[in-house]
């Protein structure tokens, strides 16, 4: 059965019916550009433009008001200058819509009259029980139905679909900060709450730990509003799947300047650290963790044990990934006597762990073949859980490495990540695109990579822990 | 003066005439090779092929071993089988030539008859004096005049000339293994030591100190051949120029692969902490710092204390920067009453460090005048003595925003950092190349960016104390 929390942020994240309301004005009103996302990004749900002075926009018939739409909306993204907002969002509850997006800029953030606007919408939150997002935010985006609620030029018109679901108070984490696209995160669900006038952490993660598209919540803190109730919700979601946090105002100064951008106030460093670890979270420590850590947990399975089979092509980068291994957690796996006859039978060199490839192969009439049989070797050893696989990347040779690790995946029921270094960025941003494309995950930087399946590694204990009391 | 010691770095570095032995096979050789990627990257001195096989390679006279020659070469590089390198280096020895750089793999490494063959080079050394670097190295680049030593196929055929040296006992720092053009790191010189079987990080470092287009060396180390020494070389460089270390083989496990990697031994991981802090070096702790964080040095002044200016577009950001800031050791600048009423006249809102610009920028008509005019009136201010600068990366704005930052770099004396970000990625890459161009060392991470600052400030202190004693 489904909670009426539950159907709320339904309402948000996919909505069958949207009015947007603001300007309509052709290349650049906002409610203007925030209907044409939703058509570049395939939403296929009924859409109301709502403004007086025009009569439709992008073929959907305009409405002056909410009032006149005369049809249930789910969700009204409201994009229009702070004093008119409580108004509309008044109007939005006495015609039954369920949920509101509140984009508009110059609230609680802004202090003085704004902080004033805001709690108006807070009090009429209470009263109607419209549930509202924002203000302050760009809202959300949904991979699954194409529902986008950001009203600005985004430069590409689709996103990698797949296990994520990226949150924050922060435009920061959205479609115009961040090159999704060309990074090819596969994405779930993306959320900005900005002031939280009332939807806030707490709903998210209880929506999210609902959504079985959803595999991983990378979430970006500045403030919890409600501690128990948010460690109850991050319980729920860490018992389906992992929690990582990214919580920023961890130094005074931090703690400071997060007022002056939110209006809230960020609390003790060592209380949420606690709390973190109470709930079973794992907090990242800089936003490139943030964005890439997750793509682990998008397409792999977890780790049976915390013991690690590391391919290098280099030696020097074998030992920083040695260092990087233990420093998340992670042993360095001894190979079987089977193993180490089957690598002994490529090369005398490659006994050890990490194994390094890397002079093998550039003397083999085959180096393909070596390179993966010498990893199935690994990845079959019983002492080893996963692996951490460095490959070479440049263009002429992405396809044999791309079908080499498709059919890997297939041969392997154990979790791996790739590591791709070179001299060709372009092309290796093009392998990370592609071998995430076909579910596995890819690296620019070893340590990262490493450090992705060390928090797998802890995260598949923990379900364990509890699975066996 | 110079020293006899700095002579024999200068051969490697800075050779006048130097032979290549090994494969002159056209298009795959290794010496062919190597001479190619010579005469790509503009070296002019004189190069003497080596093989008794050929005639010519390259337009050049071919010779069929060294003591044919019958001119003065500063450098020998070798490549070949590794049971002939050490007869090869004692013709060299024998011939006069200064120095060997020894490219082929298997000894120390590889163990067994290789550890024979590397204690034969050293003993060679010993007797005759002649300098080897090596074995297992792909060598040196310096961008000075364009002498490199890699017999390996090159992606492109420039490096962006600069201030920064990178070293290592790694060929994956070199120009194979990392996209130095398109990163636009710039570059002074560029060295990898192998297995170190003479020279070593010691050599390198007493060479680098002396080298001026030098302004910043970062060094990767998995062990130390001899502390007293580095010590004294590493102490050096400091009272020239900052020493960035990233050390791996940190764990015990680290350290055991370091073994099979180069055959030496890392020791306490405590000793090593110590003795960098001792001489006033820098640890780094990932690839990504010791690649990024040097790009500072390279072309931006020392800071004259700790208080840091943060302009941002993104209040997210700027909680993110300040609590990078303060935990990179800087402080959150306290702004004078003048430059609060400066911002206070653009906007009320500007009034706070981190200065968050992005809700004006977004509504005023000249965005990039009141951004420059905002962050000048920000750098002018006497409380602040450094500057990260947050700004949007977009095809469409590259122009106007690298001329903004060409501007500020000459209205301000003072040392910046340029963080961006956006969504396409492309031209964000294209932008920090530019930047970098125009001596501005621009970051796609603000936490990157910020800890440059931090270690920056950290070492003008550290400078400071010295002069006053």
């Amino acid at each position: 059965m489904q909670s009426a929390a539950q159907s709320d942020m339904k309402a948000f994240f996919e909505p069958e019916a949207v009015a947007v309301i603001g300007s309509l004005k052709e290349n650049g009103g906002l409610a203007y550009v925030a209907i044409q996302n939703m058509l570049r990004f395939g939403y296929s749900g009924r859409i109301y433009p709502i403004n007086p002075s025009y009569t439709e926009a992008h073929g959907f018939k305009a409405y002056p008001n909410i009032g006149e739409v005369g049809q249930p909306v789910d969700l009204a993204i409201v994009i229009t200058p702070p004093p008119t907002v409580p108004g509309i969002v008044e109007e939005c509850a006495g015609s039954g819509v369920k949920a509101v997006l509140v984009v508009s800029e110059n609230f609680g953030e802004a202090g003085g009259e704004g902080m004033k606007l805001q709690q108006r919408l807070t009090e009429i939150r209470r009263r109607t029980g419209i549930r509202i997002m924002g203000p302050n935010t760009i809202g959300l985006v949904n991979t699954s139905n194409g529902f986008i609620t950001v009203p600005y030029y985004i430069a590409y018109d689709r996103v990698q679909k797949g296990g994520i679901a990226y949150c924050s108070q922060s435009g920061f984490v959205g479609p115009t900060a961040q090159p999704l696209k060309e990074r090819g995160y596969p994405i779930a669900r993306m959320c900005d709450v900005g002031n939280k006038c009332d939807v806030n952490e707490v709903d998210l993660l209880n929506y999210l730990a609902d959504v079985p598209e959803a595999k991983v919540v990378a979430m970006h803190l500045e403030d919890v509003k409600d501690g128990r109730r948010f460690m109850e919700a991050a319980r729920k979601v860490v018992a389906r799947k992992p929690l990582l946090i990214l919580k920023s105002g961890r130094t005074e100064a931090g703690a400071r300047a997060t007022a002056s951008h939110t209006s809230s106030l960020a609390g003790d460093e060592q209380v949420y650290d606690a709390a973190f670890r109470q709930v079973g979270a794992f907090r990242v420590n800089t936003w490139h963790e943030f964005w890439e850590i997750p793509r682990f947990f998008a397409s792999q399975p977890l780790p049976k044990g915390n013991r690690i089979g590391i391919v290098t092509h280099t030696g020097g980068a074998g030992v920083v990934a040695t260092d990087a291994a233990v420093e998340a957690g992670l042993t360095v796996a001894k190979f079987t006597e089977k193993t180490l006859k089957k690598l002994y039978d490529f090369s005398p060199r490659l006994v050890y762990n990490p194994c390094d490839m890397g002079p093998i192969l550039s003397i083999v009439d085959n180096p393909f073949y070596v390179q993966e049989e010498g990893t199935v070797a690994i990845m079959e050893d019983p002492n080893v859980d996963c692996a951490a696989i460095a490959t070479y990347g440049m263009e002429q040779i992405i396809e044999p490495i791309l079908a080499m690790f498709v059919r890997l995946k297939q041969r392997t029921s154990k979790p791996f990540v790739v590591w791709i270094y070179g001299m060709q960025l372009t092309a290796m941003e093009e392998m990370v695109r592609q071998l995430e494309a076909h579910g596995i995950p890819a690296y620019l930087e070893f340590e990262t990579a490493v450090k992705a399946l060390g928090i797998a590694a802890r995260y598949a204990a923990m379900r364990r822990d509890v699975t066996d009391t």
